[in-house]
């Protein structure tokens, strides 16, 4: 088999990346080791920068993010039982976000690229990169797993498969740099069947730890609230779920958390980590598979989108132009917005939970700090600035 | 001996609230346990926020600071061998910094105090506050350090008196909070006998640590370099300091640093410490004796004199309108304004420093901090609205 792109992984980036080369006349093939129902329902994230809607709304990919999103113009911050709205449409000339599930996004990507006849193979099996250093990179599997060993011959490799995916180890460990910080907390993540209980994100600090309310339908509530880095499940049945969450919540005007049944719920670890080049050869990592940061900054999907636009880019114009320069620089582009969203990210994290090695004095800078930003119409625009998205700066060295 | 304001200490809280107080037609003593000559030469902060020029100049105390002192528009951060200057003007809507000695400002309080037949008592010693609880507090001391125990009684004692000076310990440990951080780095201050060799601070992050080259008139530059925490002058010869600063400032384009005679040098510790409250009974703690800042923020003088201005306004109201609101709210309103610029200094201070502790990861979230505050303009504001000084808060609960 022959084709222009390898991708491996049909993850956000993947699919935006096969979706984005199609719109470019470049031809793809995605390999992916899970089924698609497995893709489709695991779910994630759920919060798309202005850039990331735009760009699905450019691709003609949208008509169900339109109808079924929820376009957000602000956020709260919410502290010492008192809400901050941050009005991100204001503060940032028109931006916003919209509220519309990852797996609905790979659903969407996924119906896409089978209307358009874009190959897209799953519950492939031993996926192998080989000669990712020559002009003529080849990826070997199995469908379905058992079935017979097959070559996929390609110009480039994109390998969109995710942390745990086999593409990052195929740069050398000479060249690669990672760094990498485990954060000392959780977040146990529930699905309740009831309506939303704001209109808005909530994100909310208290002492005794850290609450995000969100919401994935008119039905259905997405809540997460900060637990002991190894915490289980176990410790936490329903009714001390609920019965913490309106204690970090409780405002003096009254809201209300509204309940319901807890129909999923789950424990995720924070991490950050950044590897450093994101290339080697014919061979590009996107997404998850360079870089993870903790959810606090709603900002994993985003990143594999950015990623992959300036993926892209670098790719049409090696074939449009002949002319490899972007495709050059596409680490240093890509990592400067990691870098910058690495550190939102890691900011949100320090200022929103609760520190257990934090000494008073710090304590009190923390709350210094949300007080600061929340009372600063500049301390709320570099929060709305960086929560709808930074542009992609284009500045190649 | 009777007045109304009994100030203990002759710093710029004490002596900036014995002007103030003037204005208002209100009486104080002012105790000072050093000499005219000992406060006349210790060298210290030398940047003033707008609102501290202003005061000046309201106070009519500004003829040699309108003369000496240099108005700066902005300052630059300095990294990867490339400036990044903040216009602090522009981004604050049309205010700047005055760079004019700690002991320029003493000595022209001192003169002027002198000039209106205010109380100044230099070198006494014995020190005691009274009944600090009551509505007849008292201070005994002795003029001279040897002369006989006098006793001065008052309406009001301000603790003007530094970290190190008795009045703090005077609010009961029962009720008294405080906070405070070391931070693992000195930084070692020079004066050199050279020409600027910047038109405006230079606030430098490098690898081999900070520096900042700032400037006292025309014919002498104030410098500092980070060195460890428990570092000792006498491994710092003259040369050793220029070579190191040297490396830590050079840029890209050509800027040279200007070398001169060094003719003082001393290695300086950076802490943070705040006591909450700040005031009990009649007793009310100014500038260092209730809070002390990093000097990376070049807030310490500028904290005590928005202090005083509190204080002031609290005085006046209490003998003007026979009303006490505003003096009982002083802690509240200080406090406010003290840990926002803790933050600030704390900000800056893990911003510029290289830090030993500091994992791989840390370090690149400094740099992308770095590099998201230098390029984004909402950025920049941050940092210029709080090096020009935030307003005060006058809200009261």
């Amino acid at each position: 088999m022959r084709t222009q792109v390898a991708i491996i992984g049909a993850g956000p980036a993947g699919l935006m990346l096969a979706q984005l080369l199609h719109s470019k006349g470049i031809e793809s093939v995605i390999l992916e080791s899970r089924t698609r129902a497995e893709i489709e329902e695991t779910i994630r994230a759920g919060v798309l920068e202005q850039g990331t809607a735009d760009l699905m709304r450019e691709l003609g990919v949208a008509d169900r993010m339109n109808r079924l999103g929820q376009v957000h113009d602000g956020i709260e911050f919410r502290f010492h039982r008192k809400g901050h709205r941050i009005n991100l449409k204001e503060l940032t000339g028109g931006k916003r976000v919209t509220i519309y599930a990852q797996h609905e996004v790979l659903k969407d990507l996924i119906s896409a690229r089978i209307a358009t006849g874009g190959e897209i193979l799953f519950d492939v099996g031993d996926v192998r990169l080989l000669d990712v250093d020559t002009e003529l990179p080849r990826v070997q599997f199995r469908r379905h797993k058992d079935g017979e060993l097959e070559e996929l011959v390609c110009d480039f490799i994109a390998g969109c498969d995710g942390f745990h995916g086999p593409s990052r180890q195929h740069i050398p460990q000479r060249v690669r740099t990672e760094y990498s910080e485990v954060f000392p907390m959780s977040w146990l993540g529930i699905l309740a069947e009831a309506p939303p209980s704001s209109p808005e994100l909530i994100y909310a600090h208290h002492d005794r730890g850290f609450a995000l309310v969100s919401t994935r339908s008119p039905e259905i509530q997405r809540i997460y609230l900060q637990v002991d880095a190894h915490d289980d499940l176990a410790n936490w049945s329903d009714d001390r779920i609920w019965s913490e969450l309106h204690r970090r919540l409780e405002t003096d005007d009254g809201w209300t958390l509204i309940e319901g049944p807890i129909i999923q719920k789950s424990i995720v670890g924070m991490r950050s980590f950044v590897c450093d080049p994101m290339q080697y050869g014919r061979l590009f990592l996107a997404g998850d598979a360079a870089h993870i940061v903790p959810p606090t900054g709603a900002k994993g999907l985003n990143l594999a989108v950015s990623d992959v636009v300036v993926l892209a880019k670098g790719i049409e114009t090696y074939y449009k132009q002949g002319n490899a320069e972007w495709l050059q620089a596409y680490s240093e582009i890509c990592l400067r917005r990691v870098w910058k969203a690495e550190r939102f990210s890691n900011y949100m994290t320090s200022l929103l939970h609760r520190h257990a090695n934090h000494s008073p004095f710090q304590r009190r800078i923390q709350l210094a700090e949300l007080d600061y930003v929340t009372s600063s119409p500049v301390g709320l625009a570099s929060i709305a600035e960086n929560y709808v998205g930074l542009p992609i700066d284009w500045r190649r060295s």
